[in-house]
């Protein structure tokens, strides 16, 4: 099985700063990294509590998948991140067993590393992203 | 600083069995554990996906923290469950710094560990959880 562990849960938030003190105060966490990604929509922060890892992501607008996620649902979680050794291969595989993938081609994540999304009417309301082990 | 990591992330469904299956199938996930826990209003099976841990909840009945949370939101992600070394003493520094821990005393986990809950509202709306490593 190639799938390794957990690479992050992903939350969405209104105020990032705000979020990102919480989860220091609360917590200890660690900011690992933080960047915009403009194809998803998001500014993110990869958060570092213990070997675990936490993705706080705020839309950059309204007219955005986690924009319109707040709109609808509010802050919470949003995703949950699996790292898999083989991406491609994974895809088929989640594929192959009735899985629908919303990504045509992987896409970038915070850390450059290849992701895909697994759409959550394959997995009862949840939407999963699989992110390869390297590259 | 004594989170050690995720300890799960838990996912509420309607349907155990058929969730089951469907992790099985995309990821390749294992049961590791499957109980009632009656004070949760929950029976619940624990995941492995590599080092990663998945915790599917489903409720008891209509009238629990879990039934009431599908007939709102419908199945989706539930809650995320930190590891820690010391459990009364990260309890202590999160009531310190303003969290609200909703679980007057520890209560026990799926595993037998002591668990207790964090409230979403210091979370920014997410549900946690914080386990005892050992015992």
């Amino acid at each position: 099985m190639d799938v390794r562990g957990v690479h992050h849960v992903a939350v969405a938030v209104e105020d990032l700063d705000a979020a990102v003190e919480t989860y220091q105060r609360l917590f200890g966490a660690e900011v690992e990294r933080r960047g915009r990604m403009e194809d998803q929509g998001v500014e993110a922060v990869y958060l570092r509590l213990g070997a675990g890892r936490v993705e706080l992501v705020t839309p950059l607008g309204d007219d955005t998948p986690v924009g319109r996620f707040l709109a609808k649902r509010g802050p919470g979680m949003h995703h949950v991140a699996y790292e898999v050794t083989d991406l491609p291969d994974t895809l088929e595989r989640i594929k192959a067993a009735g899985g629908s993938v919303i990504d045509p081609e992987p896409r970038r994540g915070l850390d450059g590393h290849s992701v895909a999304f697994v759409h959550p009417e394959s997995l009862h309301g949840v939407l999963a992203e699989v992110v390869a082990s390297d590259g």
